[in-house]
């Protein structure tokens, strides 16, 4: 507590360790796209097939948090090695759709509202399925079901587990530290 | 839907892309400790400085939940490299401690009752401080606030941002496939 206040963020923040670094991207009812970088997207389930992530508290506008409760609808996209510096630079405070700050297109379908990254090698579209309101320091919980997911066959292996050495999805520590994935093993499930 | 359930399984779980690899350590009222693998630890907060992660539904026994209900106290301690296997068999059902059954020491602090992974490069220690119940999947999110951090000072780097390439920690995709992490690069704050 008697750290330099900055310090201390990056410290704190640091130390879950790597993360995935994914773009979650949304839609007002007006049409303006939104697109942010996360790195606190976790598995919650497998059956429902459930997803969530971390919000910060709504006491400053969160487009983000508005577009979802407004129209139910967020697509989750990983970040690609390509473009992880573009991906990065989305968490600047733009008066446009970062979408055209940093230079990344949408790519839509017909199952979710809201805007898919089309460079990005893993596309998830959820529909929004609960928040928990976090009581020590009123962050959200945000969880979305998963509806549609748009990968190429080749980045499953026969398990159907999603290899992020052929996707080449980065990973991030804290807030601005990005790193690559090489992969040690896949090992069995644990017996004694 | 029409997926294996297994294969479906596995596909969900590798969706959110890399995470930490963290062994979460408890102890009971009796003294027995206990040490499970999880890929959900996330940052919550800096102020407090808060951390969380996801524990599926108690209708087994959980003996993390139990014993942090019992006594307020866990530590989450990274995967080193070098003993990411051994980490992994903590999933396995044991009737011993998973410390002996797997072969990894018990550290102990006047500050926190839990015990650390001795060999662990990043070694965090927790109060319970709340627990939300998510609905559509009876998972739980359980938060603690961060009590201890053990740490050599040559894994921070002059921003006090943990180096995960010094630490050697490892991350995991899913429940199984375990990386290696090359650092990138360390990006400035974002601005337009």
């Amino acid at each position: 507590m008697e750290l330099d206040k900055q310090l201390r963020t990056n410290l704190i923040n640091s130390l879950p360790g790597i993360r995935g670094a994914n773009l979650i991207g949304t839609i007002n009812n007006s049409g303006e796209t939104n697109l942010a970088i996360f790195n606190s997207v976790i598995h919650i389930g497998a059956n429902p097939p459930l997803m969530g992530f971390i919000l910060r508290p709504t006491d400053v506008e969160r487009h983000t948090y508005n577009n979802i409760i407004n129209n139910g609808s967020f697509t989750i996209n990983h970040v690609h090695e390509s473009f992880y510096k573009q991906a990065h630079q989305t968490s600047a405070r733009y008066n446009v759709s970062e979408f055209e700050a940093v230079g990344l297109n949408t790519f839509f379908t017909n199952k979710i509202k809201a805007p898919y990254v089309k460079e990005s090698p893993v596309k998830i579209g959820l529909q929004f399925e609960e928040e928990q309101l976090i009581i020590s320091n009123r962050t959200r919980l945000i969880i979305g079901c998963i509806n549609e997911i748009i990968i190429d066959d080749e980045f499953l292996n026969d398990d159907y587990i999603l290899q992020l050495e052929k996707t080449k999805s980065v990973g991030v520590n804290g807030l601005e530290t990005y790193y690559n994935l090489k992969k040690l093993a896949q090992l069995p499930y644990a017996k004694p």
